[in-house]
């Protein structure tokens, strides 16, 4: 029934936001003696003026740890009202290596429903943010055989989606993609007449959310755990076939 | 002959490195007073030195201008043994997004080369570098529709090579590639059995030069200038048909 399964990364078959949050945490830290040296305020003001400067230079910048670096670079000089050292701008950019050297923390249950759907589907990797970035977290992440085809792309927009089922000479209908962002995995593939699963995940990044006014006409399926994804596509597969 | 004919984008079909060099000139203008007021000194130590950090920041930051820009931060603090201001790192954001600001200038005789070539042959565009940053310089070249397919790549090695003709399908003897770079798209191809023209660009990034050695015994074509490939196209096209 379906020609491909796509997957988003970031967050559905992998740990992401966890570590730009972890990161924001470290950065509020080493602002903390810059700011009165009041954390609370801290903490509070630190997330607030980055998801601010991030949404300003996603245009410039795009997605990605580059971008969040420079926009956390930023972030500091402003609140700091330039004050802050240089030797504090090296120790941001330190953050940003150390955000790479990560390891690829896989989701529960991802690497056995991956395998599984495989061996009856061809999948499909469709993630958005830097290149170099991605390409490096599927290497890590022991998954890369089960993909026969990987899309990394600047924006995920209805646009983007036909570009590709174009180019891999799709029928929508025939395609089925999963992920935890209504706004880019779920939506702009409902639009186009193709399938989508919703699999929640507990952090997801501001920019990511929706007005649920936007999602109550749209048809799509909602999972609680990624682990019921063979299941669904198995029913699926048999409604249609019968 | 050719399944796919297929070009690099910077500095073969339109400027690029001039827009890094004059940004390092900026630099250097900026560090200037911080550098005893040496601005000889300067301008002969902040190229090396900027060289020298984006060559150990490639591996995780990798091309473009983000990645520029995050070593221009680096080997400001270095050179100024942090004693750079916050504001002046701030300007040099201010020169990224000035850089992603810029309009694309094609390259002399570019656009008259591609329209001819679409009419008769695929063409595809393989670079490397940021992906919102070439997709951007894509849409503004005006040439987005004379490309067929568009390759936004981490690295261009053999393998790399290898990946996409098997994606299309193509025959590595029936792939011709068009740069401005031995290392990146020339020698890889040829390694691999492709057919490659060299088109030397009048500044080409030290990161991007290869041993004499290296060329010796490769087998590509060299042009002086882009206007004469759909001449060698033709006559190897009327080669293989005699």
């Amino acid at each position: 029934m379906f020609d491909i399964i796509a997957f988003d990364a970031d967050d559905t078959l992998w740990q992401n936001e966890s570590l730009y949050s972890a990161t924001q945490e470290r950065l509020a830290h080493l602002l903390a003696p810059y700011l009165d040296g009041v954390s609370e305020t801290c903490f509070r003001d630190v997330p607030a003026w980055l998801y601010e400067t991030e949404t300003r230079n996603i245009p410039y910048f795009g997605y990605g740890i580059k971008s969040f670096t420079l926009s956390m670079i930023e972030t500091a000089i402003t609140l700091t009202e330039g004050r802050i050292t240089s030797a504090d701008i090296q120790r941001i950019i330190t953050f940003a290596k150390d955000m790479i050297d990560t390891p690829t923390h896989l989701l529960d249950g991802v690497a056995d429903v991956v395998a599984q759907l495989a061996q009856t589907h061809t999948l499909m990797l469709i993630t958005k943010g830097d290149l170099l970035d991605q390409q490096r977290k599927l290497d890590r992440s022991g998954l890369a055989q089960y993909f026969a085809h990987i899309e990394i792309v600047a924006e995920k927009t209805e646009q983007t989606y036909r570009t590709i089922l174009s180019h891999y000479k799709v029928d929508a209908a025939r395609f089925l993609m999963v992920g935890n962002s209504l706004k880019s995995d779920v939506l702009p593939v409902v639009a186009i007449g193709g399938q989508a699963v919703y699999v929640p995940h507990v952090m997801t990044w501001e920019h990511e959310r929706v007005d649920p006014a936007d999602t109550q006409h749209a048809r799509y399926f909602e999972l609680t755990h990624i682990s019921e994804l063979p299941g669904l596509v198995e029913r699926l597969v048999q409604e249609q076939g019968a």
